[in-house]
C-alpha cells in the first residue's frame, strides 16, 4: 500500500488505492476542512500533493479535492493554512486503533464441536425371517448395542416416514441425527438419511435486532462462517420501535403480520446465505436466534399485551426448541429453532447471547458489558455472578429524538472534527454522499468534539460569545452548523442544537447511572472493573476517548475496553455450534439478577448527578479536561 | 317375563314379549322347522298354543307361526310333529349360557384414577413490580413449590398462547393439564385453562378393525362410558381385506386416502358420542387406539411396502404419542393419540391391548387367548411369559372363501339346527329377515350339526346315502340347502358346500395346530390351560359346544372359557383411564416372543392332523362323539 505523509503535521500512515485522502486524513488524526461530509461539494478540503502520483480531482485554484483523490504511489500531502488545524488537538490515533476488540468466536471460544444436533452413520444388519422386528427396532437396537448404549432415545414421528426408504436406499447405511434433549443421556432422533451424509451439517445463527437481522450459515463439521447476510427488520414499516409495534400488533392481525414478516425475513436471508453456499435446506440441523425480548415474543407469535404494560411480564423467557416449520419457515420438519432466552422485558436474548458470545460466563474477570441501544442494557459480572439493568437511556445515541439524527446508512454524518478557533468541521459522511443527517458516532463525534474545543460548557449550553457563521441561535435555542444547506442532500442546514444536546446528556447519564447503580449494589466501583465489553455494531464506529469525553464511558485506563461487534449474533453463533454454549445461555439467564432501575432510589440519585460533561464529578474523569 | 313351557320337550324357559317363539324356542333348545330364518316365509314353523294368551300369526290350517308369535301371558306350547325334533341331540342350553363373559373392564381391573393426562387447579400469587417474572416461570414456580416439587416439566409451545390470557381470565386460578412423559418424575404441560375446570376431562377410546371401528366416550374423572358409537371401516370401499388395502396404499394417492378416509371416521364417530354427551373437543385430554398392525400403519399414514413381503417387517411397532390434529383429527393441538403398539406384521395393536384388556399380563394363571379373526391371532402366557402367534387360518369363520357366507348383518343365517333323519333346518336370520347368506356362527352352527347329525363324515364329506331335497349334488361338489330360493332374499337357494367344509376344516385345522404349536414350545398341554379367552365379537354369537364339536376350539372343561367381546376396545379403554396400562401395554408388546408359524415345521405336522372332524387324534376330544 502507499504511504502518505501529511504535513505540517508530519504524520505517516499507509492507505489503500481506494481510500480517498480526507478518510485517510482523518484516520491520521489531520485536520482538513469539510463541511459537506466527503462529497466532493463544499471544495473546502484543498490540499497540495509535494510528491507522488495520485488520481483524483485538481481544483482550479491548484491543488486537489482531498474526499476525491486517492494515492497511486508513495505521497508528501500538504496541508494549506486555510485547511489545517491544530495539531495537538488531533493527536491520537483513530477509533478502532484505540481499543482491541473481543476475539472472534474461533478464538474466544475453543470450540468443543459437539453442537445441539450432531450426526452418525449406522449400519445395520438387514431383515430377514428370523429377524423381522420393525426398521425403527432394528435402528434403535443397533444404537444401542453400538455408540449409544445408555441412552434414551426419543423419536420424531416424522421420522416414521423417511425411515423405511432410507434404510433400503441406503443399502442398510443411514446417517442418523440426533439432537440433545436436554436431560442428560436423552437424544431425540430428528432425521435419518440414506447413506453417509455426514459432509452436509450445517446451522444458522440468526441475530434479530430491532433495526436489522444478520444471519450467518455455519458447516457444523468445521465451525467455520460459509456466508453471512443481514437486511433491515421488515416489522420496521409498522413501527420503528419495540413501543410502536407493541401497539400494532394489538390491532387486528398485527401480531399475525409481524409474525409473518420476520419469518419471510429470515425465509429470504437463509436462502441468500443457502444459495450462496450452494446448499439447500436439508442439510440444516439447526436455528439458533438471539433477540430481543419484544422480537422473541414476536418471532414466536406472543402476545405482548403484557411486557408492555407494568409490571412487564413476558409470557415466557426460556423457550424449548420449536420447530421452525410451525413458525412459517420454509425448512424440512426436523429443523428446529432455539431461541436465545430472555431475563426480563427489556433484558432479552440479544443480551444474554452477547454475555455468552463475549464469554463473561467463562471468565473470573469482572466485566462490564454495554449495549447502547435504544434502551442501554448493561450487565455486570462474571463466571460467579451477574448483575443487569436496563438504564431507559432512549435512542439519542441511535439518532432518536435528534433534530438530524438519522440510522448508519448512505448519507449519514459519521465522524466530525471542530477546529478549534474557527469552529470549522472536518466531516465524512458513510459512503462519502452528500449529508442526510448525522448518526450514532457522528453525533458522539459532534458532543465530544464542541466540548472539548469550547464551543459547549459543561451544562450542555453553546458559548454564546461565539456567535457566527457555525454557532448561532435557532429553532430550538442555539445550534451549531455542521453542514451549509448548499451542501446538504436535503438542500437545509444539517445542524445540532441544544435540545439535541439536552437529550445525548440525558441518555449518557442514564447509561452512567446505570454502572455505576450496578457497580454499588455490590459494593464495587469503576477502579475494579477489569473489562468493559462494548456491544453492538454501534460500537465498532465509536470514539473511544469521545465517548470517555462526554461521559457515556468511565474513565478507566483504555486497555480495558473491548468492542465486541454484533455479540448477538457471535452467541448465536456459539449456541449453533455447541449444546454447552446453549446450556450456558439458559444458565445465565437463570443466574442474571435483574435490578428494576425505574423504581430505584440510588439510580435517581446517581441520573441527576451524571447530567453534566462529562459529570459533576470530575474526579471519576481524571483523564478529561473541559477547554478553560 | 312369561313363562313358556314347550311340548313334548317339556322345558320351560322365560320369554320377553318381543321375543318371537321361533327364537325361544332355538333359546330352550326346542327343534322347530324353520327354513327361512324365521323371516316368515315358510309357513314350516307351526305351533299349537294349548293354553295361555299370545299375539301374532294364525295360520289358516289351525296353530300360530312360530316366527311370528309373541308371549302375552304364560303359554304352554305344543310343536307338532312334524315341526318337531328329537329331544336329546338339543338337550343343553344356547351358546351364551354355556361359558362365561370376561367380566367389563371395571370389574377387571381396579381402577387407579390416574389416566396419562391428568389435571389440577393451580392458583398463582398476582405479578407485581417486585415479582415481574414471565408468566410460565410463574406457573413452573407454583407447581415446584406446591405439588410438584420433584417433577422435571416439559412445555408445549402451544401452551403459551393460551398462558397469558387463562391466567388474567382465571384471575390467576388456572386449570392445567399434564401428560405423562414416558419417564419418571417427568411430565409435559400440554393445556392451561381459565378457573377450575376439572370436571371436563374426557378421553376416547377407539378400536379401528379392518371392518368395523369403535369408539367409547369415556370421563376421565369417573371411568365411566359415556356414549358409544361404532360404524364401517370405510376403507372397506378400497379393499376388503388389509392385503388389497396395502396393494391400493402403494398407488398414487392410495395411501394418503386410506389415511384420510379412518380419519373422517374417527372424526364422524368423536363428533356422534361428544354430541350426544353434550360435550366438545376441548375436554378431551386422551384419544387411545387399538388397531392391527396394518390399520396402524394407515392411520399414522406409514409405508406398509415393505409389511407386505417377506420378512414382513413394520416401519415400527411401538410408537410416541402423536398430536391428533396432526393425523388430521379435528381437535385441539394437546390432544395426542396414544397408539397400542404392535408385535410384528400379523401380531398388532388389537392383540396387544386385547390381552391386557382381557388382563393376562395381571394374572399368574396359563391362558391361551384366542381371536379368530382373519388370521387367527393367538397369545398363550400369564404376567410372567408371553407367545404369539397369528396361525393364517384365513377368512372362513368370517364368511369368507365360503359361497354363501356373508358379514354378521341383516339376513344373515347366524344360528342352525339339522334335524337329523328329515335334515330339516331350524335356521334364524339375523333381524328375522329373508336369508341372504351364512354368517361367521352360522357356518359353525351348520358344520357342527351337520357333522353331529351324521351327514357329514369326519373328512368332510357328505354321507352320499342322504341325497336327497337337502342334501345333494351340486355345482361344487356335494351340498346342503339351508334355505330354499323361495324363501331366500336372493330368490337363489343359500347352500353350504363340501368345498365350504374344506376351507372350515383348514382354517379350524390351522388355529387347532397354533394352539399345539405354542402349548409344546414351553412343554405344555391343553390340560394345563387354565383359562381360555375368546376374543372378537366373533366369540360373543359362538357356540361353544359347536365350536369344540367341529375342532375350532379345545375339548377341556367348558368353565375355563371366557368371552372377552371386543377385547381390543376393552384394552383401548383401560389404556384410556390408566397410564399405568400403557406401560403395560409396551411392556406386554416387548415380553411378547413371536412365532412364525409360517416357518415352522411342527406347526406344519400338527396342522396336517387337523384337517379332520374334529381331529385325527380323538383322544384329544373326549366328548366328541361324531355320529355312527
Amino acid at each position: 500500500m502507499p504511504k502518505v505523509t501529511f504535513y505540517p503535521a508530519d504524520v505517516t500512515i499507509e492507505v489503500a488505492t481506494d481510500e480517498n485522502l480526507l478518510r485517510s486524513a482523518m484516520r491520521a488524526g489531520v485536520h482538513i476542512n469539510a463541511s459537506c461530509g466527503g462529497s466532493g461539494v463544499c471544495n473546502k478540503c484543498r490540499i497540495i500533493i509535494e510528491e507522488g502520483e495520485a488520481s483524483g480531482e485538481r481544483l482550479p485554484e491548484g491543488g486537489w479535492k482531498a474526499c476525491d483523490t486517492y494515492p497511486v504511489s508513495d505521497l508528501t500531502v500538504r496541508i494549506p493554512v486555510e485547511s489545517e488545524m491544530d495539531r495537538g488537538a488531533l493527536a491520537r490515533p483513530a477509533a478502532t486503533k484505540a481499543a482491541s476488540w473481543i476475539r472472534s468466536f474461533g478464538e474466544a471460544f475453543k470450540w468443543d464441536g459437539k453442537p445441539a444436533v450432531h450426526k452418525m452413520v449406522v449400519e445395520l444388519p438387514k431383515p430377514s425371517l428370523n429377524d423381522s422386528v420393525s426398521d425403527l427396532y432394528r435402528l434403535r437396537r443397533e444404537l444401542a448395542q453400538g455408540t449409544l448404549p445408555d441412552v434414551s432415545l426419543d423419536v420424531d414421528s416424522q421420522v416414521l416416514y423417511e425411515l423405511p426408504d432410507a434404510l433400503r436406499c441406503g443399502n442398510w447405511k443411514v446417517t442418523v441425527s440426533l439432537m440433545e434433549g436436554g436431560k442428560p443421556d436423552h437424544l431425540r432422533l430428528i432425521k435419518v438419511e440414506a447413506g453417509d451424509v455426514m459432509s452436509e451439517h450445517l446451522a444458522l445463527a440468526v441475530d434479530i435486532g430491532t433495526t436489522t437481522v444478520s444471519v450467518q450459515l455455519l458447516n457444523l463439521n468445521s465451525g467455520e462462517v460459509l456466508k453471512e447476510a443481514s437486511d433491515y427488520n421488515p416489522q420496521v414499516s409498522y413501527g420503528e420501535d419495540v413501543i410502536s409495534r407493541m401497539e400494532f400488533s394489538r390491532k387486528g392481525e398485527g401480531l399475525k403480520i409481524l409474525q409473518q414478516k420476520i419469518v419471510e425475513c429470515l425465509n429470504s436471508l437463509m436462502d441468500e446465505v443457502l444459495n450462496g453456499a450452494g446448499a439447500n435446506t436439508e442439510a440444516l440441523g439447526i436455528v439458533s436466534i438471539a433477540a430481543n425480548s419484544v422480537m422473541t415474543h414476536f418471532l414466536m407469535g406472543l402476545d405482548t399485551r403484557y411486557l408492555r404494560a407494568q409490571p412487564y411480564t413476558p409470557v415466557a423467557t426460556h423457550f424449548p426448541p420449536v420447530r421452525a416449520g410451525e413458525l412459517g419457515m420454509e425448512v424440512p420438519g426436523h429443523v428446529r429453532i432455539f431461541p436465545a432466552p430472555c431475563v426480563a422485558s427489556y433484558v432479552g436474548g440479544d443480551i444474554v447471547a452477547g454475555v455468552v458470545g463475549a464469554g463473561l460466563n467463562r471468565s473470573p474477570e469482572l466485566t462490564l458489558f454495554i449495549d447502547i441501544g435504544t434502551n442501554g442494557e448493561i450487565v455486570l459480572g462474571n463466571q460467579d455472578w451477574m448483575a443487569c439493568a436496563a438504564c431507559s437511556a432512549g435512542p439519542a445515541f441511535e439518532g432518536g429524538g435528534i433534530r438530524h439524527g438519522m440510522r448508519a446508512t448512505t448519507g449519514a454524518v459519521e465522524v466530525v472534527h471542530i477546529q478549534p478557533g474557527t469552529w470549522e468541521p472536518m466531516a465524512l459522511t458513510i459512503g462519502g454522499r452528500k449529508a442526510k443527517g448525522i448518526c450514532g458516532s457522528g453525533i458522539i463525534s459532534l458532543l465530544a468534539g464542541l466540548f472539548t474545543a469550547g464551543a459547549l460548557d459543561q451544562q450542555g449550553k453553546f458559548n454564546r460569545n461565539l456567535r457566527g457563521e457555525r454557532i448561532r441561535p435557532g429553532r430550538d435555542g442555539w445550534e451549531y452548523v455542521v453542514v451549509e444547506a448548499e451542501s446538504s442532500a436535503t438542500g437545509q442546514d444539517i445542524v445540532f442544537t441544544e435540545a439535541d444536546v439536552e437529550n445525548l446528556v440525558r441518555a449518557k447519564g442514564a447509561m452512567f447511572a446505570g454502572y455505576l447503580t450496578l457497580l454499588e449494589s455490590v459494593g464495587m466501583g469503576f477502579e475494579d472493573l477489569e473489562r468493559v465489553v462494548l456491544a453492538g455494531n454501534f460500537g465498532s464506529y465509536l470514539d473511544l476517548d469521545q465517548a470517555i469525553t462526554i461521559g457515556l464511558l468511565p474513565d478507566i485506563p483504555r486497555e480495558r475496553f473491548f468492542f465486541a461487534g454484533n455479540s448477538s449474533l457471535l452467541g448465536a453463533k456459539a449456541s449453533a455450534l455447541s449444546w454447552q454454549v446453549i446450556r450456558e445461555l439458559h444458565q445465565v439467564a437463570q443466574m442474571m439478577t435483574h435490578f428494576d432501575l425505574s423504581d430505584n432510589a440510588r439510580f435517581m440519585d446517581h441520573y441527576v448527578s451524571s447530567l453534566f460533561l462529562p459529570h459533576t464529578d470530575m474526579s471519576l474523569f481524571p483523564s478529561v479536561h473541559p477547554a478553560p
